[in-house]
């Protein structure tokens, strides 16, 4: 029987000091301060080696030495820290009601985070010129700084295809929007481009910098006005065939429940979206995209204060989040399960139902070890995982080089 | 910010050469015979490295020259092909209904392929006794021949653990039941035993086997009592935390629809599981599981006759299949679905309709690119992916070496 398998590519030395120069950047990362003896004896590397890829670090001024030395028998060590100053990554998003953009820099530390009301649907002309204004303006405060942009990523609420076309949006109203292309241009060109759907960047920040940072096994729900997933699977991303996983929202959860954008009825999305969210809850009309926020913290104010309606229609919505969930954990069987956005406010009066029902709707016993939480990185989640998206590629050995000043 | 990544482990000159002898015969494997000339020049490895390497593997007896030499431009090259005397790869699987055993050799080439009736809902010490008594026939007989059996996996249709426990196997009525750690005492010790969910070993089997191998982001199905998924994505296993992933049987699909094992109504399993299949098109009582094939049988019999009864019966089991698999291609978006067991012989009638909802139920356009298909591997599926996942521990890099004769 003759199979017709790719063949893994052989490794060579090239690969070999590309691969330990990431293994040094990271150790430094985790680590830091710690001395080159300090990365020998972890990584199992021999001296001369670990001291040539720490001067090539050096070189790139991704580390530096902080000229601190320890108390130790033996002599005294130069200490290592990642070189926080000559580079900055960047994320950014665009959602129904807001715009936001976060900056980063090598060692993960912010630089800056903005995020502002926008109305999203006013069609993809005004959000890609919106965007690229945002863009302009963090470049060049990050340039003023006198830092290098890596890369910037923008995360929208939809399926983004491998080429960075945002194929359909139904929260945006976007369909075939070749966003990576635009903004490339409105950056004349001097700046990496990628996009991605939000839910999968949200996934990457939780990952990177979350409180659960590093679970293989990892699952991230936007809780925005459409609800998407971003995946983890055995500690990389789940994209699927053309980068279009993650769609949890239209899981039936409801019989013959509310029409949903799809056409089905009783969708996931369309009862426990943001909309129907605060349409069960509430007395008046729909807020407009700009009013969300404010909707959200009122519901939250309400159930603080014991509003009988408000209470039934968030243990409600609980019930239903977790009979979505109970799907996705039976497919998936994900470590740690993170809500986002909106969800947050409102996940003291969320999650204990929310947790019940997927303890009851999943086969393996206790969930299969699932565990529902609440995001610790609000709104701009999407956005940081944008940034941390632009670091990503350094780790899979893409490592700049500083033009010579 | 500090991050606790976990630090990737160096490569050193060891992993290399590892790497690089399956990067050879996985070539050889999949474009046998050929020359060491025609190696060097597909993979970028020079010469005397392929030459090192071609040696070691010869004499672990995984290569074999063929002494056939072709008419080529400059001197005649000795071709190589895999050797496929000295090794076996044993795949096993107990079902509701029946007991089936597959070997191969490192080549993949079907050594043997056994499958009888039983009814393994007797209770797990009868299940593993007959499965105990199955393997000693299946190592015998390859050891007759000569063969080394580099380890036996055995399938079960339910929760298995990372320590080859069966959690929960419903369809069995097994639970906590140490199936690994019970056969390899009933093989005296002497072969390594794995245990694992049969759709697992089902989509390993498509993935090396099938017609659509190496397809990155594939998914099979298992139409037995149960329905289970298996789950290849981004080209690796999913697995999820606890290994319970591909649990697609609990898709809601049918507002107040039977009940379900679970506990709720009208999940996937209870509409379109073997039983409900049968039970829908059927007048008499449900078939005993040693008589399902017939059942089956018959009902294909009289579709194909064009009864109208079995008609509409298949037509909406289809359309509830393809809204239970538009939950998972909206969530994983896989390029090929595989149908295997008894729907492969109900695929005609079951396939049209599942497609069309799967169309319709998928928010990417073109449902993400997946095509839904039918298996053609048959019930042997889950034993020949056990096998296959012995052999994927070779190409993980557990060579084998030849004790000396």
């Amino acid at each position: 029987m003759i199979t017709h398998q790719s063949v893994p590519r052989p490794a060579d030395v090239a690969d070999v000091r590309t691969t330990n120069l990431v293994v040094v950047l990271r150790f430094v990362r985790a680590h830091s301060p710690c001395s080159r003896a300090d990365i020998a004896a972890a990584t199992g590397l021999n001296k001369a080696t670990v001291s040539s890829l720490v001067t090539d670090l050096l070189d790139r001024r991704l580390l530096r030495e902080t000229g601190v030395t320890e108390n130790r028998i033996g002599r005294p060590a130069t200490m290592l820290v990642v070189d926080g100053s000559p580079y900055a990554a960047v994320g950014m998003e665009i959602n129904a009601d807001y715009l936001a953009a976060v900056a980063v820099d090598v060692g993960g530390r912010r630089l800056l985070s903005w995020r502002r009301a926008f109305d999203g649907t006013g069609g993809p002309a005004r959000g890609t010129a919106a965007l690229a204004a945002l863009a302009r303006r963090v470049v060049a405060r990050l340039s003023a700084d006198g830092r290098r942009v890596l890369g910037v990523t923008v995360g929208v609420p939809g399926l983004v295809d491998a080429a960075g076309v945002v194929r359909v949006a139904p929260n945006l109203g976007w369909h075939d929007v070749d966003l990576r292309a635009d903004l490339h241009r409105a950056l004349g060109g001097a700046v990496d481009v990628l996009v991605d759907n939000d839910a999968n960047l949200g996934v990457a920040a939780e990952h990177r910098y979350g409180p659960h940072a590093g679970t293989p096994d990892l699952v991230y729900l936007t809780g925005e006005v459409g609800i998407g997933a971003g995946i983890i699977a055995g500690g990389r991303p789940l994209r699927g065939f053309r980068g279009y996983s993650g769609e949890i929202g239209h899981v039936p959860v409801v019989p013959d429940g509310p029409r949903c954008g799809c056409g089905r009825r009783g969708c996931l999305e369309s009862v426990v979206g943001l909309a129907a969210l605060i349409g069960a809850a509430g007395d008046g009309p729909p807020p407009t995209p700009e009013h969300l926020t404010t909707a959200v913290d009122d519901l939250a104010t309400r159930a603080g204060a014991g509003d009988r309606q408000v209470l039934a229609a968030l243990e409600l919505s609980g019930t239903r989040l977790g009979l979505g969930l109970s799907v996705l954990a039976n497919l998936l069987n994900p470590e740690k399960i993170v809500l986002g956005g909106y969800y947050v406010p409102l996940a003291p009066w969320l999650l204990p139902a929310a947790r019940a029902e997927l303890g009851s709707g999943v086969l393996a016993p206790d969930a299969g070890g699932a565990v529902l939480t609440a995001s610790t990185l609000g709104h701009s989640a999407a956005a940081l995982g944008g940034a941390a998206r632009v670091l990503d590629l350094v780790d899979a050995g893409r490592i700049p080089l500083l033009d010579p000043a």
